[in-house]
């Protein structure tokens, strides 16, 4: 752990609302939009009935940037109208890591 | 913000072998005992290929008290010889958070 720099995790974990028309076209803009951002390092999005989705960051300048990205605040904006009844969000320093390869 | 006080979040984020016999059990002994832990605040865990589950803590000592758990060790131990492919260990301090109710 010696060389272990921190980055940034933001924890997003959300419920939907039933009908999410136009969700679907708009997560696959926002997928390939967020890849192309400065400081973006990674994600990972799993949903059942509660979603949670982690992407990490260089750092909270990035985090920043992504958030007021334009076709992104379109997309959170549609997001309160249209499609999750409930979020949260969680801006996370990444402090130790560790991982296992069976 | 002004009052926001930090704690802790356990990023676990894993695959899964085919046969994963004896691991549903064995997941909901752990779910029962994670609550009774010291420090624990909340735990939200969904899986789909990949599976994230993410806990929460009020601070690093019970992070740490948790992972050397008795019965939780003979879990991690039956983790990586029988149900995880692959898992990745992240530990984060949460340093700022924000929700959307509709």
């Amino acid at each position: 752990m010696k060389d272990f720099k921190p980055y940034y995790a933001v924890i997003f974990t959300s419920t939907q609302k039933e009908n999410i028309e136009g969700y679907s076209e708009m997560a696959k803009q926002m997928d390939e939009l967020v890849k192309q951002q400065y400081g973006f390092l990674g994600m990972d999005s799993v949903r059942e009935d509660v979603g949670i989705t982690v992407s990490y960051w260089e750092n909270l300048d990035a985090i920043k940037n992504w958030k007021q990205q334009s076709e992104h605040l379109v997309a959170q904006q549609k997001g309160r109208t249209d499609w999750y009844n409930w979020y949260n969000v969680r801006i996370c320093k990444v402090e130790r890591e560790y991982e296992f390869n069976s």
